[in-house]
């Protein structure tokens, strides 16, 4: 089905995260979802323990901020479907935002991160209240431990919480049981591509296919397609819907991680709430990273692999880094990609079975926000 | 409602697990489920990478053995309800053994334990894995940091997996909902209790206090009186007998709980599973434990705590502590403990509104084998 808006949708002028929110105040509204599933989760912790508001002030703190990404995708699935907006679609569609934090603290843990959203990670804030902890009392074990274990408990109950908001969020047992499928398959599948991700780096391989496997189902099916699965799922959206919605959305999602990795590499911190380069210590294993081992020179690659991974590289050889990236051309190859699969999905979406105006340019819009350079 | 066979649970003789089981083959019966369901996930999961067959595997090794006793609380439950036993209550039950798997093996990464089982942790044997991949390949990261990370994942996998087994088991949608709440509860509760005890082992504190609570949460309720409630909750059970099987179970979650801590301490590593005095290398703060810190004499008291929690005891210096929960009398008080708790299981056995006498001999046994010093 063409569709008019189809043309304008590829003309959207500048368009923002806050551009596309201003259709519907989907982070106000999921940040209140949040809000209140945590309220109640708190008083029923309190009843085991006082040790528990840890826990669950960690919970408020690592579910603020953040795009709101999969959430906005979720929604206008649902809109996309036909679904009526008076339905707790938000509630719904928060329970990716619980779980994007569960697989952000289960992630920090595993690539030892120090930094996330701007503010310790969170094993490192356990780390520094059981420091503190044992500083006061004068005993105490290993702080480092008390922090790897405590994210480990936070990450998992976050995971809980993301079923227990779905399936608490009000929608009919018919409907929650078609969007089950889908939550069952990107919970797997985001396991699965962080596994997969973490044998990248351990193997020290920049293979090209496994680092397209990793944006696949890492990102392109975690952060886009699935989210408007589960959403079209709970507006009664039928196949051919979900089929169009994987056109539009996979490789939207695989748009979207490109851009994230280069801001890893080349973002604004301000922005990123990640310090410069931070990837580049990680070592971590993109598209990126994968293109310029396969095209840099000799020279180039020696340099690559005696800096690339280090955890305490300076400026001057983060700089160094981003020019053999440069030089390489895989920032351009990078970009390339962006703008093609990019446009493959804003050409999908104009293929969609979609009625709702509104749901077809917010999915356009959000195709430009989510792969601009200023997200 | 008394019964004549309340009595006759008092003499039941010689109980095993084994005795118990040969009234409906539940380990069999649970393993087929967990067998056929993880069948399912390798097919899935070769789709996204042929890495993923390594986290399979080592699901399939950690749902391996086992007692087996939530699954089979699950099932008695829903028997005690009345439940059809033609209805796939051991594949629902089966999802408890996979949550617990997930409990394992992260409860062994926060632990550094090495093995599970009798077999190596599930991040050792990651760890085994890489190393073996970097010898072969003269490549590759840290085969410590892999395993951790690789365990933290399969973990997360047997939590997501859980739920699926639960709720693709076949129950209609209303049975999955009224058991939810305690299939939500259940999660929440162990996840909370692994953090109490976190937080007791790290501040070395021996509080008694809190020794109990990790002892309500982290088992009695998580390993016999949710399973319990799920099983009746499916089986149709109204909140009489939830509340009965709750007067029921949660001495006796404590009562195996103790018995537990006494074995990880003077138990035959051939039957445990685990190195002899695991729990005093690694500190484990129990009711045991908390119990001789408070009696024991001062000499005692001083060499406890040169010697506990220290990860390289040896032989005598494991015998000198037993000898110390011995003196201090801490063994008598818990077996005293055990004695009193299963009593009042079986009280209230005896008043609970089961109809079905098997469900009622079953769950006496069940009473006995939990508790007794041969399981």
């Amino acid at each position: 089905m063409l569709k008019a808006t189809g043309t304008c949708a590829r003309a959207p002028g500048p368009t923002t995260l806050r551009d596309v929110y201003a259709e519907a105040d989907i982070p106000t509204e999921i940040q209140r979802a949040l809000t209140s599933f945590l309220d109640i989760q708190q008083e029923r912790l309190a009843a085991i323990g006082p040790e528990l508001e840890e826990q669950v002030q960690a919970a408020r703190d690592a579910t603020s901020g953040g795009k709101r990404l999969r959430p906005s995708f979720c929604y206008w699935g649902f809109r996309a479907a036909g679904g009526n907006p008076e339905l707790p679609i938000l509630k719904a569609a928060a329970s990716l935002e619980m779980l994007h934090v569960s697989a952000l603290v289960h992630d920090d843990v595993m690539d030892s991160s120090d930094v996330r959203r701007g503010a310790p990670a969170a094993h490192r804030r356990f780390e520094a209240l059981q420091r503190a902890r044992s500083a006061a009392s004068g005993t105490g074990g290993d702080p480092v431990g008390f922090g790897i274990g405590a994210a480990i408990l936070l990450g998992d109950l976050c995971l809980i919480w993301a079923d227990e908001m779905m399936h608490t969020s009000g929608f009919d047992a018919a409907s929650l049981a078609s969007a089950s499928k889908f939550f069952d398959a990107v919970r797997v599948e985001v396991t699965a591509g962080q596994y997969l991700d973490l044998v990248a780096q351990a193997s020290g391989e920049a293979d090209m296919d496994r680092a397209l496997r990793v944006l696949r189902y890492k990102a392109a099916t975690y952060t886009v397609e699935r989210p408007l699965h589960i959403g079209a799922a709970l507006g009664g959206g039928g196949q051919h819907l979900i089929d169009s919605l994987s056109a539009y959305g996979l490789p939207l999602g695989e748009a979207f991680q490109l851009r994230d990795d280069l801001l890893g590499v080349f973002g604004d911190p301000s922005k990123t709430g990640k310090p410069a380069g931070d990837d580049l210590r990680e070592g971590k294993r993109t598209v990126l990273t994968a293109y310029a081992v396969e095209h840099a020179s000799e020279v180039q690659l020696a340099e690559f692999d005696r800096l690339f991974g280090r955890p305490d590289l300076d400026s001057d050889e983060i700089q160094l880094l981003r020019e053999i990236l440069q030089d390489s051309r895989a920032v351009q190859a990078c970009e390339n990609l962006i703008t093609e699969r990019t446009e493959d999905a804003l050409d999908a979406l104009d293929r969609a079975p979609i009625d709702d105006e509104t749901s077809r340019k917010a999915l356009a819009d959000l195709a430009i926000a989510a792969t601009s350079r200023h997200l």
